[in-house]
């Protein structure tokens, strides 16, 4: 079960942004699986793609589409991935993209579409032309949870977050959701997430703090180390609170890119606690490294030890398995005697070998909380890298090994 | 359960090394945990070591010890790996080798120490000390199998091999043992393996051979990516046979090359077959790369990938879990339009997609077989690469989660 998460009680609407969705019957029966958003004329959008060579039909479309043209429409299906499709997937997807077109008489580049399910499945034009109208017409400022919940595919629970803040007077707010649950360690973005304020950015800036926020965010977590084809994260600035921001250092842009980060990590951090199989979060912090990419290696590294994450599941303090782990990261002449390493508030590692002060009963009071810290001190710089995973339990294996996703 | 794999009926001897084993109490009741190797006086020895950072001691006074002085003895104990243990592991694995001296009356530094078991917990010089007589008391050519044994720790079967090979109207004889079944991913050598031949090879020639063999063996496979801080494999070679090689060009040299490539590929295919939770042995054959390394590490991606090891263990056709792990793999300006991806004989990907003439169910025949081959065509060159692994089972969760090792 999720850890440390319920559904959102309120999203806050975005003005010049609504969601519509429809039950197009792709993979699931009785519930919602397509979601258009609707974004105003004037507004600025940018995106992110995963970095997969095997990328999906839809993430090629719509780089194409965000080059080319001014983006009106998001169309999220889920139940279907439409990758490894082909010329086939590629027509489906842009035939996707016409029915959008004709439904709200706009260019087809306007649109950009998203997919997430199975991989290598056909997706249907049809169902999702025939669903779209329902779509269309469900059209509403107030519907960011409804569209949460449609573009689910194993996620337990929907996941969306709001905030606001005051500058200059006026109030900015940001809402996004997200998506994902298994094949989790994005390269760029995760498997779907959409946020929008009502503040006006320009383009640049837009695109460049979605490249911060996804820095800190989607792209430092990990359920289970596979990088998904079809991820992808969009952030919309209708600019209408307004405020505007044009460079970094506009009055005000301090806090409201601190909250849109806010956002961006809550989603990410979202997505662990609905891991598939999760029954803990888990944070690496890895510092005094030489660089980030070398903390960030060796985050990834434990963060990836199935040994690890089975011992977070039994939660065994079994700290050798994480000693192990920073050991095989391929730092390049790592002096193991001025690694530390921490669970929570107790030290584990000193100088290479168990600390003098470590008892077996201070660990497991630490591993026995849903929430752990994992501290690696690597004693040779001034660095840090932070990533966060979950376990991996039985469960875990059941939901990949019975569902087919 | 292991796949495909039965316990050695036989085992030859090797004139000039003998085992002995005995019962030290470490960790296990009722079993023998201790097993000493004696080697001939005018035997040659190589050995080559994990790379993890912080290995363990007995790696370390294995290492400083075999650049020292000619090996006379092995001593290996399970139960206790004396890694992340400090000074006082190094203390007692000098304590260990130190006993082997006494009882031996040979030098300490013509010991070298080796552990296999849990990390971070203190191992018993004591114990050692006090079952030392019994392992020496015990030596025999005939107990090889008994050796096998005493070194398993999470394995279920005693893993051992041996070969003959005629040269030039002698009898050459190779026989190894290897014990590991998980934290299974090794950087030079697996957790211990010990291969020993009449034959009398240089020393130069007799470490190239070790590294050759265990390129194409123990680097090459992988059960959970976790590599090991005590992995060691020792090659001896008694020079008992009759038979003499000190260059690559001597009469014979090409077939005892590959008669002893045979036995540490056999050992390593052995570690994968009984694989923590296996219930699939998977070849991952890379094709048509630009150089190994990068066929290396596609397959490398696809063995470690999460999903893809849970649809083995479901023996799910789920080929799209391994396009998104290709494509995942990190190689440069990769051009998928070209790669093509086989299960068995089956063709399921081609140009990036799937194959015309694939059908699920003639998937689901390969996927239903014990030993499945995953075929990889990057179309991109002429180099390749090949790693064993195994599935990801409910089982390997919770041998990890209950038992600590």
């Amino acid at each position: 079960m999720p850890v440390g998460l319920s559904e959102p009680a309120v999203l806050l609407p975005i003005a010049g942004v609504r969601w519509g969705v429809a039950a197009a019957g792709i993979r699931y029966a009785d519930r919602n699986d397509l979601a258009l958003m609707e974004i105003s004329q004037g507004a600025v959008t940018a995106a992110v793609y995963t970095r997969n060579s095997f990328c999906a039909a839809p993430v090629t479309l719509a780089r194409q589409h965000g080059k080319t043209a001014t983006t009106r429409y998001l169309l999220i299906n889920s139940g279907n991935a439409n990758a490894g499709t082909g010329a086939a997937g590629m027509k489906v997807a842009l035939d996707s993209c016409a029915a959008v077109a004709d439904a709200a008489d706009c260019k087809i580049e306007e649109v950009l579409p998203f997919s997430t399910g199975v991989i290598g499945e056909l997706l249907s034009a049809e169902k999702i032309q025939a669903a779209l109208p329902h779509a269309y017409a469900d059209l509403s400022a107030d519907h960011w949870l409804k569209a949460a919940r449609a573009v689910m595919t194993t996620d337990i629970l929907a996941k969306g977050v709001s905030r606001q803040v005051e500058i200059a007077g006026k109030t900015v707010t940001i809402t996004g959701i997200a998506k994902g649950s298994g094949m989790i360690c994005p390269d760029m973005a995760t498997l779907l997430a959409y946020v929008a304020t009502d503040a006006e950015v320009a383009p640049v800036l837009l695109q460049r703090l979605l490249q911060q926020a996804v820095a800190g965010s989607f792209n430092s977590i990990t359920v289970d180390g596979d990088t998904s084809t079809n991820d992808a994260c969009v952030l919309v600035a209708s600019g209408q609170a307004g405020i505007a921001f044009t460079a970094e250092t506009d009055v005000g842009y301090a806090e409201f890119s601190v909250a849109v980060i806010g956002v961006f990590q809550w989603l990410a951090q979202a997505i662990i606690r609905d891991g598939e199989g999760a029954s803990k979060f888990v944070t690496i912090d890895v510092q005094s490294g030489f660089n980030e990419a070398e903390c960030r290696q060796v985050a990834y590294t434990v963060a990836h030890s199935p040994l690890v994450k089975t011992a977070l599941f039994a939660s065994d303090p079994n700290w050798g398995r994480i000693l192990a782990a920073v050991g095989r990261a391929g730092i390049e002449n790592l002096d193991v005697d001025k690694v530390s390493i921490y669970l929570g508030d107790v030290a584990i590692v000193c100088g290479g070998s168990v600390d003098v002060s470590y008892t077996e009963a201070a660990g497991q009071v630490v591993m026995d909380a849903e929430e752990i810290t994992i501290r690696i001190d690597l004693g040779r710089g001034l660095a840090q890298g932070r990533v966060w995973t979950t376990d991996l339990s039985c469960d875990y294996v059941k939901i990949n090994a019975e569902y087919r996703s």
